[in-house]
């Protein structure tokens, strides 16, 4: 009988889930089973959360016993953990919370526990927050900072605590263990003691979840700053001006993780700026950083308007430093060797850089991927990246072992992700951008890790309720096909606005959402502006980067570079990176290049409906608040993406001269429609920005 | 060898089809085949334009010889005609006018000419020009008005004469025989000595084609321009100033053809201001212009804040009125009881009316139908009023019968129908907007003609060449799947806007372009806002026009009304116009009411794609300027369509609650988007108003 009440209960529950406003993230509240902690006998903030955790999200045994265990086991790499019948074992404090996040997301997924030793691949999982003084939040998509405001920036209030604690916690339920709490386009007053004052109130917040907060500084912050004549790295004074500002930091926060940098790339100043090179200037600062074990993250991500190939200029700058610089120095690299497109091949820097510590740097913000209204998901995107062989230490030597010290030998290992947090009440705009967050910390802690299995335990804490994991309907009705969706989202989005290679062909006038391949105002510099890189003519398409070319193709080891520079072997996921192509070029698939194309836009906006579908069948299964909000989203994402395909189709038209393939639905903008449309803001949702 | 030499002759037209701006519509030149021409022994400017007409469009044998012949023959009615092997005999000189373009149209069009008798419907058939004295006109979407401006509105200039000759001759070869040249809302100022002068030029250059000019007035006319202290239609004076305003437009204007007025109707003066029936005003004119042969069509287009359904009040009105109008009044009934909605059924006073004579008043221009914008082939619309049995003198009283003389013995019969012409290069806009003025023209002089012959007519005079009419490719490459696209768009228009009966559901904040079942600013008459006609709710849909409701169902004839009535009879056309229903309400189809309303929408916007797709593929039939307008014009159509259907399925899930069925295309807008984008303008193609 009470078995029957049970299921009614259950029923009701299934027809009328609570509302959620997403605040929650992946760690909504569950039902308390009672279970007893035992820890170490010192006590410290860190293990206090980890017990705090264990006890209101056990989901095992009713009176179970956890015991946290603080080891030296040489199995256990940096904050790894084992975890056994007994409960975990850590040689750390992170490791222990680490541990027990994993022992209940385990539990809340369905996931038996065995006995097994869980390690990150990288030292260091970092957010970089491209946040601004005033609380702006460059490419950021869910509201203002949750760190900087513009009014009363230095009054920390309750519930500014409150956020951060939430914030560091969701960071720490992941593995991500840093967070670089303002934008990498940094201003000089970063440094100053007013906003060092600030800093420390967010480290002391963040500290009880494991996440160190980290800077990114000014290079020219001895002049701006410091009143000094320059900011020359050889310079005795500004050496001294940077060895008393870190000395200051570190006494205001003693766990301060160090310094990113953004250097002669894009306007910023550099070393460059007085002859200098990159690792006179990144040494400059790790000089001064290493007596407290603080790092140096210094951006690859340059490039000038004077080069003829944008995508070769990091390479050609970094490769003859490599070696040279200090060894708590770590290059950050992009995935691509552009900039964070819907798709790059893997940056040629990674595993070319054989002497120096190399990170990858992932966007999760989706300023080209749809920013807050698109739903994409972006494992697979870093997935594709981080298993692709760079060839660069012989095959197997992927761009995941080459950053993560199995390949090289680099004193530090770290991975980077430009976050999509902000103070909307669902912290990242969309409720799905929330699998992005998510994504990348469990991709940072496993750079092994399947895009399956993080959709498959993101929406199971995301959305799954304890009887709806129980239930027989569930998996087929809502977790398969959404885990579905999920995989199959971002080459949807891919499809639908850049496919086959192309690459930058937005509009700028919206901030990077939407399409603008003719995009150009007078005066630009030309690498800022679509045509330099779709190279559209009547003669084909495409940006020739072979060795008829700007010759980029070689900056890829063999046997890469042969296979990307024929156009025969090279995937079509690459083909117009690396080629000049005609519009009648014969693909793979025996179709001309140009409905290939066609083909690809129209598959896009197909996917984006069936996505649509999806959703609208997963109803039963998501509460109404978040349901409502969702399919809001899709329809624009659905409009959006008939958009790209009717302005892109119509725009290369122009030069193809070739009709739009019958099976592909007619065009429902006019070319000169959409350009008129460039000027105003968009369709988005009601309430969008 | 001659015969091959003309093959590859014709192949370059073929591939190489002039440009046409649209200027010359279904008139366009041919190569001229000389004919000898033998008239009447006077000499008139019509018999001289006949003779132009037949010399420099002869298609037939070269050399032969044609005889106008002015005769008195019974079977010729009005200005018809009768052709032979030897010529045209006909009663006017008019007759032999439409005689010859009769001849001309056969030969270019392909059809025999056979020994036959061409009699028009209506004694008059007219078009009703909505142009204001300043050069604006209401309603249209071709630019400013061909007949005024606003500046030096009073000189007429080479040009003027020029544009309204052509304007004539384009009336003259369809057969209209009249133009009404200023707006149903008119200014007095139309009867002042200044108006009537340029009105005297312009009857100057209608005249030689045999279109007379006709006037909208102002029922206050004697007190705004005549200074009188009242306009009521029996006082004395206010009869003396018609009278004498009567005899000076004669003295200008011998053989002006009278008035039209729109009285006592939104906001317009009329008899009621002065306690005055319909009868009273229309008379006094009738009164004035009968000694002149004039006529007064007096305009049934009335409705009051007040009424509770809007589509009873003409009736109601002019029923007790039958047999109280003079003889040269006609009562100018709209199609519907509301106001050229993309469908209602039939007015019910066609055939109400048996004293007094009634005649049909179409809109050409697309008001609620697409502008200028969409592709939308009015000749089925109207063949389906002119075809609806309206029961009131027995089976077969259809709307044409009981308007031209054929059930009820009236001195004069007309047909009006609302320009779409203004100063656009190509007269009407959208190319194919001409289709709809050559069709009215068309079906007033025989409203027996089917809407296929119409699109066959008009698609070989308006694309065919020779050559292409010879060519074996042409009918079935494009004649017929051209003409399936003009029967269709009309039911396409429907579905993907009005569906079921629905009507007056459009936003007016783009002039009636675009859905709108939400709007209603503040304080607006209820009567004008799209609530008031969908009456959409929790409980249903539909304006409940039932005996159980309005009762408007009675002013139909039986069987008719007790077909209406009942929602298992009633027509699925016409359902929602009589019934509100509930969602859930069981179709014909087996759907329910919901499903078959999302399906309508979702047909029509694939019926777009599909005339998008004929379109293209007509490509190589049709000169290059030609296509890409209308190509892009079909594209704005097939995008806008698409927003009526996510616009209205989404406005009336609001109070269905029931999903969007898994056939139709999931919505690529919101709700909130797309009522927040009703205040700007909408999409339109590039140069566009």
């Amino acid at each position: 009988m009470k078995k029957i009440l049970f299921s009614i209960c259950l029923l009701g529950t299934v027809s009328g889930l609570r509302a959620e406003d997403g605040h929650q993230l992946w760690l909504r509240p569950h039902a308390s089973v009672p279970v007893k902690v035992v820890g170490p006998a010192k006590s410290s903030a860190l293990l206090a959360t980890a017990r705090q955790e264990l006890q209101q999200g056990w989901q095992g045994t009713a009176g179970a016993t956890v015991t946290l265990k603080l080891t030296k086991d040489k199995a256990i790499k940096y904050d790894g953990f084992r975890l056994n019948a007994q409960g975990v074992q850590a040689n750390t404090e992170r490791g222990l919370l680490y541990g027990a996040f994993g022992l209940l997301r385990r539990q809340q997924t369905g996931q038996a526990v065995a006995e097994e030793i869980s390690n990150p691949s990288y030292e260091y999982r970092l957010l970089n927050h491209w946040d601004n003084p005033d609380g702006s939040v460059e490419r950021g998509y869910a509201g203002q900072s949750i760190f900087w405001r513009k009014d009363s920036s230095f009054v920390v209030t309750g519930h500014d605590r409150a956020l951060w604690q939430q914030y560091a916690r969701a960071n720490a339920s992941v593995g991500l263990n840093g967070a670089v709490i303002n934008n990498v386009n940094s201003s000089p007053l970063m440094l100053s003691a007013a906003y060092l004052a600030r800093t420390k109130a967010i480290a002391g917040a963040l500290r009880p979840y494991g996440v160190r907060v980290y800077l990114a500084v000014k290079f020219s912050s001895p002049a701006l700053l410091g009143g000094l004549k320059t900011s020359d790295p050889l310079d005795p004074a500004v050496i001294k001006w940077w060895h008393a500002k870190v000395k200051e930091v570190y006494q205001q926060i003693p766990d301060f993780g160090g310094f990113v940098v953004k250097a002669s790339s894009e306007g910023q100043p550099g070393p460059q700026d007085y002859g200098r090179t990159h690792a006179d200037g990144a040494n400059l600062l790790a000089d001064a950083l290493r007596p407290y074990g603080g790092l140096v993250m210094w951006r690859a991500f340059v490039y000038s308007p004077s080069d003829k190939d944008r995508a070769k200029q990091a390479y050609n700058e970094f490769v003859p430093l490599d070696g040279k610089f200090l060894d708590n120095v770590i290059i950050q690299v992009k995935n691509g060797p552009i900039d964070f497109q819907p798709r790059e091949p893997f940056s040629p820097l990674f595993g070319a850089l054989k002497k120096t510590a190399v990170m990858p740097e992932f966007q999760i913000t989706q300023e080209y991927l749809g920013q807050a209204i698109d739903l994409v998901f972006l494992a697979p995107m870093w997935q594709e990246c981080l298993r692709s062989d760079t060839h660069q230490a012989g095959p197997g030597s992927t761009v995941a072992r080459c950053t993560d010290g199995s390949v090289y030998a680099q004193k530090h290992s770290a991975m980077a992700g430009v976050s999509n947090v902000g103070l909307d009440t669902n912290w990242t705009g969309h409720d799905f951008a929330q699998a992005n967050w998510y994504a990348f910390g469990r991709l940072a802690w496993n750079n092994q890790l399947d895009s399956r299995q993080i959709a498959d335990e993101w929406l199971k804490l995301t959305f799954g309720t304890a009887a709806q994991l129980a239930a027989a309907d569930w998996d087929a009705h809502f977790l398969a096909p959404m885990t579905q969706l999920l995989l199959a989202s971002r080459e949807a989005a891919v499809n639908y606005s850049m496919p086959l290679g192309l690459h930058h062909i937005m509009s700028a006038t919206h901030g990077h959402y939407g399409p603008g391949p003719w995009w150009g105002p007078p005066g630009m510099r030309a690498d800022w502006t679509p045509p330099y890189y779709h190279q559209a003519a009547a003669n084909g398409v495409g940006f020739d980067r072979t060795t008829a070319g700007s010759n980029a193709v070689s900056q890829y080891h063999e046997p890469l570079a042969a296979e990307f520079n024929n156009p025969a072997t090279c995937p079509d996921e690459y083909l117009l990176w690396f080629h000049h192509l005609p519009w009648d070029f014969k693909m793979k698939s025996g179709r001309t290049l140009w409905d290939e194309l066609a083909l690809h836009y129209d598959h896009g906006v197909r996917q984006v409906r069936q996505f649509q579908q999806t959703w609208d069948a997963a109803r039963p299964y998501v509460d109404a608040e978040r349901f409502a909000v969702v399919q809001n989203k899709l329809r624009t994402q659905s409009g959006n993406a008939v958009l790209w395909k009717d302005a892109c189709l119509l725009y290369f038209q122009q030069f193809s001269h070739l009709p739009i393939p019958a099976e592909v639905e007619p065009p429902m903008h006019t070319l000169e429609g959409v350009i008129a449309n460039d000027a105003p803001p968009l369709r988005r949702p009601a309430g969008q920005p």
